[in-house]
């Protein structure tokens, strides 16, 4: 398969991790998904191992090249508009999340996905870590019941961020950007759909970001009275062992399972005291794409759920901002 | 010091506790406060250690006896009209939570402790713990800096409950009764008051115990743009290592400090990685109360925490009952 690049800012390594000793299929192409955006140093990466051209206009780069995979990874407020130009050239669309910056933008890509041929799957590759695949095969198992209560977690270091972080119509907002890790998680490891949410969020403590937000809390009603929270921060001291803190734990009606630290641990009635589950292998996102679109199998990411969390996190956003309950 | 108690249904065993190798104060006097309560084993409990009369009505008690403190532990639904008795007679009040299980009766007390001479301090004994009181001591040191979010958990095993339990009325509701405690250390270990709660509660899974909730979360937002979520829930599993897993994790804006497993866990810019801290002693929750009342010290517990958190708690039912943000 022919793959592109549209940009070359979020979690374009999950593209080429997912090549890792694929022969078969190539990148042939890479231009920048936003203005301003400079993907030369990925393109020299990437130019060692596969014979790719580089262009200014990825529309240009779409009709030349004629792909059958692009993958979208730009300035967060352009994900929309590049999905939009992929999916009316009926490409299959692996899309950096949040698909779109706004509930609009996000009804003009579902309607491009509509109207096309194209497979679409926005990148939540967290799913893929072993202790993430570890919890969802035992709650799958039935090792916790039926899910009531859900409590998830993402924190990052802060850093020094580029400008377009800074803004919210090119950053989009930290609930979009790292918070929607977790509404997936939750969406995708209860079966159980959103309801409504109430959320908060603050700029405060940001050293300098502009507006992206350092803390925020959302708190989500699911379908059969099953409640989740996230809560968001980068307050992680740089110090800290790792970039990130993500956590999950839910409760089910017999039984707790936890993913913490990189470990997953259960507690049921089967069970006397705590035990560390053993982890299922990793997998990569961009491979399983890749096979679903060759027609081989299911991605574990759906274009539904792809747009369900993008929703799902715009509307948490929006009540933040509002201060209101959002039902959906 | 002569002190009585009314009830024997909550944490009583932080006055037998408290008075651990005191040989000064005394308890005279034991009465139920609810109708159907049966104090006999405490009764006969504490008989071995002390001289004491056992009465029927707590009024005659009070009457009678004539105690410096009266400690309130009776059926939840009936905390606040003996509340109320034992400060129209001046008399000290350690009191279970929540102090009241509706807002109008929680206006009763406030009302009566304002026109009486009394001291007050509601049971939020998990304050006391070693590993409570090492947060506090850490971040009152400024080892976080500025609180900006917070996560708190209260989680318990059910197994079979009492009847008064299974009903609103006599109970209260999980968000006041196991709520509360987390409730309290968010409003403690922050300083920032309550400025919203929005909260969820359900009764799902609670195995034949009528109208009891067993999973519940409270989106709170105190002052400063600081968010606070507490997650409850009844779903420890029977063959859990332990009773309850409390837990929080706040995070600041110069550090990270966690409470979980008894234990406590700091990251900031001046510690590599994650640093286990040293406890200090536990505290007894009574002994403080009756230092104060002996106007030796502040008590850690201030009649006017007491009664904001109970209020919080209470809006917090409401929310959840009504599926409405309430302001404060």
């Amino acid at each position: 398969m022919k793959i592109v690049l549209i940009g070359s800012t979020g979690h374009t390594n999950y593209v080429v991790n997912g090549l890792k000793d694929n022969y078969e299929d190539q990148i042939v192409g890479i231009a920048p998904g936003s203005e301003g955006e400079n993907v030369d140093s990925l393109y020299q990466k990437l130019a060692k191992d596969y014979e790719l051209e580089k262009y200014n206009d990825y529309r240009k780069m779409l009709d030349d090249l004629k792909p059958d995979v692009a993958a979208v990874a730009c300035h967060f407020g352009d994900h929309a508009e590049a999905a939009v130009e992929v999916l009316n050239r009926n490409i299959d669309l692996f899309v950096e999340k949040p698909i779109a910056t706004t509930l609009s933008k996000l009804a003009e890509v579902k309607k491009a996905y509509t109207n096309s041929k194209s497979k679409l799957a926005s990148m939540f590759g967290i799913r893929y870590k072993p202790w993430f695949l570890t919890a969802y095969k035992y709650i799958k198992e039935g090792a916790i019941g039926e899910v009531r209560l859900m409590n998830a977690q993402k924190s990052y270091r802060l850093g020094q961020r580029a400008e377009f972080y800074k803004k919210r119509e090119s950053y989009g907002g930290t609930i979009p950007w790292v918070g929607s890790h977790a509404i997936d998680w939750m969406q995708w490891l209860s079966g159980k759909d959103f309801k409504s949410v109430y959320a908060s969020h603050s700029t405060k403590a940001n050293q300098n970001h502009g507006e992206l937000e350092v803390s925020a809390l959302c708190h989500f009603n699911f379908e059969d009275e099953v409640f989740g929270s996230v809560n968001i921060d980068y307050l992680r001291p740089q110090n800290a062992t790792s970039h990130d803190d993500d956590r999950i734990r839910i409760a089910g009606d017999k039984g707790v399972i936890e993913v913490i630290k990189e470990k997953v641990y259960l507690i049921n009635d089967e069970i006397e005291g705590s035990r560390e589950l053993p982890l299922v292998a990793n997998k990569e996102i961009f491979a399983d794409f890749l096979d679903w679109a060759k027609g081989q199998g299911e991605c574990l990411i759906s274009a539904e759920e792809s747009f369900r969390v993008t929703e799902a996190a715009l509307q948490a956003r929006e009540s933040a901002d509002q201060k209101q309950l959002i039902q959906f």
